[in-house]
């Protein structure tokens, strides 16, 4: 599954999820929308998958984390306090020719890797990019032309408006990140629950971005789901370095050993001080080696007790918590890990991709918790009624307990290669010696191996 | 559990969901945000647990339905298409005294409501509602004025722009509905699927409705979870009046099986023609008694083939399908079952709350399958490392499968109650005699019960 690193890779897999059913452009009828995306038939129950076994993970298997699910339009206040406001920008050019617009930092990241460089532009200033750009004279990619405005910050938020009285309507934001919604309610958390410091705060769910980007298919995209989590403790009681060592570790335990991703697929960068905000003591990004070079799956920073001094300055409340042996009083610290679950759906996908050129197949290598279909059921034949009756129950009684496909036509081999394409990982074909002796044969997608098992034991199996 | 039509039990079960954590009021620090709620630690697993018990019934263990997750913000034309910019709105009024403004609709039925009696409005023009208004000699709410203007309609799509660049901004949409989201993909899913008709399409998510009337808690907000079906067949083969029946059947299994409603609280309405959309050949709504009245839970409407020609007129798009044994093209009508998780929601815990005089205690009798918790997990002295080490044990091993709670606070009997009062159906104690036998108590939620079960068999218990 070496295969990932080439653009041939994404194309055929972005031709794939079309086909089959995972992901189709947004709007399609209507000439489309850049930069959105569909999540079809087998696409939802592999993001429903991923996100379920991420809430598995890091909320219900652990006592010292709890779930939120905080509202996409919260108080507008919140997203001055947390700077998105005034600071969630973009930096942006003009062609004065062509009049298109340009992420400043795409175009300087995209003109070096035409050249086969990797050149970081994160954390630097408008006048630094503007530098490059005349250095390395990097020209209008639509239309050629070396003549650009100067680098201006856009605001990525999204704008709306609360009150369908335009002489009472107020501004109001789409969250731009799940994050905020649990400083907001880190008091009401507090007051309800019975958490201790260190305690952590997860939550997933939608958060949008106004990108002008087009966005590498569901990596970027205007309209995203995420899964944050703000781990909050005492900085006098619990030692920074270690906790985020943990977090890392438990981050990569859930990418190589939940998601099944190759170790040399993937790397850790470290925010150089440039780069990193000036509250953050550190941040880190897991970095997974898309066809489009490597980029950050899930981002881990000490946030120190910026966030909640900010909302505690914008609102007035005292969001503080006592020690309750010493009763000393002070604003807890956080580290946060924030991954984007479309970027780990997207990297499940190109790493599961593989061409079985010696079997003359594409199989979907998906982990099996995770893949849209657990089982397919299958009757032999179609025309005996026998047969699809026996199959029909089978597929009943598995389908109590996971989602399985169902597929009566053409020939078996046929459907073999069908589900291989979209990672089911197993295979159950009804035939006349089921009639008789009670057993299916039972066809693993990636060793093609078939065996014969009793009816009674197919659940077990998968 | 006939509380439920008391106020007084709202004002207690709004009071219980903030104590605990199951609902907050929105950006409480930034005091407050109109119609919106958070979802709290107790809360995300209740609602988590409805929608997925919806997703598995619905979805997964029917072989005609496929799920779906469609974006928020969509194509704009899709608006214009399904009705929702033309007519998507509310009537409202302004009192000329006080300049307070109100759902028209909403001030008629609260004026009859106050005198125990009640009145039938939708569907009915402004004109209508003005003289209802007029005869009845409503006065404001807010300053006991009569002095209204005449009712006017107001949009509830909450706008928004797509692109951060003002010249090239395009104006868009918060969805109303989910149900766009189908039709607009109706064509993707059936290219990409082995979907045959009849089957549905289903899915769940966020919409939003820019709402002036305050909303009785989580009944009404400005954002919402809904949980749509389109049911597509053709109507020259499937008969629509079983279909529709069937349905029936299904919502009624879902509310009075799965999540335990006793149905003397749950009625069906049909709407009389001046309420019906034109296109809907039939209309009904199961309704819940809440304590503020019967209301809307879960509509389901025949829509005939209305929604896929509007889309096909405005996009211009074929979305017919073929009839392959005669080849007739047709396009498909569809039945939708339409329901609001956030209404499921405050409804089972309406009927979950129980005061239970005898016992001095509160109790949600929530369903098993949906309550937070499954089971908590006790040692019986905090002090007894020995006691602790083997509860903790028992709560890894069980939070493997299922949301757990662990307390090691005050005595057993507080920790009931406190287990009684957010719906922990089962409590688990590590005692001195679990050393011994290797035996815990098990107490029952309901009945006060409590029965000796080894610690291997717990479990299956649960």
């Amino acid at each position: 599954m070496n295969q990932n690193t080439s653009s041939d890779t994404m194309n055929a897999l972005v031709s794939l999820t079309k086909r089959r059913g995972f992901v189709y452009p947004s709007s399609e009828i209507y000439g489309g929308l850049a930069n959105a995306y569909e999540y079809g038939p087998l696409g939802v129950e592999l993001k429903r998958n991923i996100m379920n076994l991420w809430w598995k993970r890091f909320i219900q298997q652990r006592a010292d984390m709890v779930g939120l699910d905080s509202s996409i339009i919260l108080h507008p206040k919140t997203w001055e306090a947390s700077g998105h406001v005034g600071g969630f920008s973009d930096p942006l050019i003009d062609c004065k020719q062509c009049h298109h617009r340009k992420r400043a930092d795409h175009l300087i990241e995209e003109h070096f890797a035409a050249k086969g460089e990797e050149k970081q532009v994160e954390g630097l200033a408008n006048e630094e990019l503007d530098q490059i750009i005349k250095d390395a004279k990097i020209p209008c990619p639509y239309c050629g032309a070396f003549d650009w405005t100067n680098v201006r910050q856009f605001n990525l938020l999204f704008e709306t408006s609360i009150g369908i009285v335009p002489e009472s309507e107020s501004k109001a934001y789409l969250r731009g990140e799940t994050a905020q919604g649990i400083f907001v309610t880190f008091k009401n958390i507090l007051d309800s629950t019975r958490v201790k410091l260190p305690f952590g705060v997860g939550q997933t769910g939608k958060s949008f971005r106004n990108e002008i980007t087009l966005g590498n298919f569901v990596f970027r995209t205007m309209e995203f789901e995420q899964a944050e989590i703000e781990y909050f403790f005492d900085p006098e009681q619990t030692d920074w370095v270690p906790l985020f060592a943990d977090w890392q570790d438990k981050m990569w335990q859930f990418v190589t050993g939940d998601l099944g991703i190759a170790t040399d697929h993937l790397r850790w960068r470290e925010h150089p001080d440039e780069e990193r905000s000036f509250y953050s003591k550190r941040t880190v990004d897991l970095e997974y080696q898309y066809p489009f070079g490597y980029k950050e799956l899930w981002g881990l920073a000490y946030r120190t007790d910026y966030d909640l001094k900010q909302h505690m300055e914008y609102s007035g409340q005292d969001l503080r918590v006592v020690d309750s042996s010493t009763g000393r009083k002070f604003v807890p610290h956080v580290i946060e890990p924030a991954v984007g679950i479309n970027r780990l759906f997207l990297m499940v996908l190109l790493e599961a991709y593989t061409q079985d050129e010696a079997n003359q197949r594409i199989v979907l290598k998906l982990p099996k918790q995770i893949a849209p279909y657990r089982a397919a059921v299958f009757p032999l034949l179609k025309n005996k009624p026998e047969l699809v009756a026996k199959a029909k129950e089978i597929f009943e009684q598995l389908s109590q307990d996971f989602p399985v496909a169902w597929d009566d036509r053409g020939n078996i081999g046929k459907r073999y290669l069908s589900q291989d394409e979209i990672g089911t990982p197993t295979c159950i074909t009804v035939d006349f010696q089921t009639l008789e002796d009670g057993t299916v044969t039972l066809r693993d997608r990636d060793s093609m191996q078939q065996t014969r098992v009793a009816v009674e034991d197919i659940a077990a199996q998968l």
